[in-house]
């Protein structure tokens, strides 16, 4: 992977920077940011890390996440770099200060925000980005920059699982685990830490599942968070559950958002695309991963999106 | 990984090889036994492999599986191969043929068997050793041996989870899928091919649950098989699901394998030692994973195997 010349040299000449990362901050976001800002420090500039939402209790293992402010600084900063994301809108912010613009990221955009801008839409992850920006930098790497990086990598690679895993993702790990990584403290911290009740949860939503052939529904209701003390953020990654049932093409999320109100979500394992099924339903997303809402009874909202879901399959050929 | 020379020199000068693996066969054995007879043959070589048990469903992607054969040789081979275990017992084999007899096992094992045993406790698996016992012997990897690999190296790490993964691992990994191997695919196969039936049991084991501080204990009865259609088999790898609650330091599972009669499987994040809790119901196994048997009627069992899991914490001084 190669980092562009302009781009390690902005961030040498430059003394002062403010890191912004994109709402609903994950860990590929966090950590890459939380890296980036302690090798920064490290060769002596200024950074300030700005994040509009707060840090998810799961990730708050990570060395330095104490340190995101919501505010915006009012003194303008050397150099601002937008980090996995690369539009202001994504931060939840309205405005950004920074003399130079620069962005990092591996998400496919529209906009062409920044003055240098850095995007590798086939990298695994920013994290994986970032390890090869502070390579290009020449600053060693240390434990707690490399546990930065390593949660990064593995949370947007679902693990090593996904595709975008690649040769170059796999040899930054090797080099991360050598500055200091045991690969099952972080699992314990990312995949082993589930709470009781959000167990709990998960049992209930799977015996809510109705199948109809290559379409897979799991819903959430109100009652069922009573039941088990649990909330909306509890339901993180519900949408993946049915996905993983053999023979299922699109697995479908339904969660209670108010009396006759709830949040779909779809997964595709490539042979359907759902966004256009949320478009359809005034939502919106990708290819594989996209949602939107729906309003009725909660059997009628299973029965409709099964519906829409069986009938994309028809505009389908297959396989 | 310095792989034997006397072992290459072993192989590279016979003719027909026996190769193999443990009862109960995972994706380490498999895995390996599949690479390395695929090797073997494109040099020429005559390889018979062997085990006792059938091959897991969920294996039956790897190319070559047909080939094993339940039915000892009767012409004795120059070279048998012992993958991923160190003695003939845990093969379930009574005597195996070889003039030469050879371990490739990254377990720990009592017993010396062997002429040559290349036996190294700490590696990720035995997939890993298989790896570079390939370029010792200078053979290119093929799509399809390091797709062997890569399941073996995966499976036997929990997905690059356990403490293990080392760097080592990493470039194995890294090289293996620049032979061709795509992670996505490999994970739909272990990870996202589960059964309907089986995620409906999941929910109902998940609902089972009983918190009592550290511990927490799943049961699946055979009333839940019958609702749902399910057996034994199906709840593999249940005994990790409540492990991975926070705040539990020993997850037990039990299920029924009478009508008052359970198996009771224990897995430990480290602090007891449920192996010598086995071992007081007549069971065994390691100090983070280990089984027995318990009579009785349900409520009392998880009674009873609660009260034994707390004492062992008392029988521990805390952190």
């Amino acid at each position: 992977m190669k980092v562009p010349d302009k781009l390690v040299r902005a961030i040498l000449e430059a003394r002062s920077f403010l890191i912004v990362i994109h709402i609903n901050p994950d860990g590929d976001a966090l950590g890459s940011a939380l890296a980036l800002s302690r090798v920064l420090k490290k060769m002596g500039r200024e950074v300030t890390l700005i994040n509009n939402d707060p840090i998810p209790l799961m990730y708050r293992y990570l060395p330095g996440w104490e340190a995101f402010s919501r505010t915006v600084p009012e003194t303008e900063p050397d150099v601002l770099i937008l980090l996995d994301c690369g539009e202001v809108e994504r931060t939840g912010f309205k405005k950004l200060p920074g003399k130079l613009k620069l962005v990092v990221d591996h998400h496919l955009t529209k906009q062409n925000f920044g003055d240098i801008k850095w995007g590798l839409s086939d990298a695994s992850s920013t994290g994986e980005m970032v390890f090869n920006l502070i390579r290009a930098l020449d600053v060693p790497l240390d434990k707690d920059t490399a546990l930065c990086l390593y949660t990064a990598i593995v949370t947007d690679t679902g693990g090593f699982r996904y595709s975008s895993t690649s040769p170059s993702s796999f040899r930054a790990a090797a080099e991360l685990l050598e500055a200091g990584v045991d690969p099952w403290h972080v699992t314990k911290k990312l995949y082993e830490s589930i709470s009781s009740e959000r167990m709990a949860l998960m049992g209930k939503a799977l015996n809510s599942m109705k199948r109809n052939g290559e379409v897979a529904v799991i819903s959430v209701t109100d009652s069922m968070y009573k039941e088990t003390g649990t909330s909306a953020e509890d339901t993180e990654s519900f949408a993946n559950l049915a996905r993983s049932i053999k023979g299922v093409e699109v697995a479908v999320f339904i969660r209670q958002i108010g009396p006759d109100s709830f949040k779909i979500s779809m997964r595709s394992k490539g042979r359907v695309n759902v966004a256009a099924i949320a478009e359809a339903m005034g939502g919106g997303g990708h290819h594989n991963a996209a949602g939107g809402l729906m309003k009725g009874r909660l059997d009628e909202v299973e029965k409709r999106v099964t519906t829409m879901v069986q009938d994309a399959f028809g505009s389908h050929k297959p396989e």
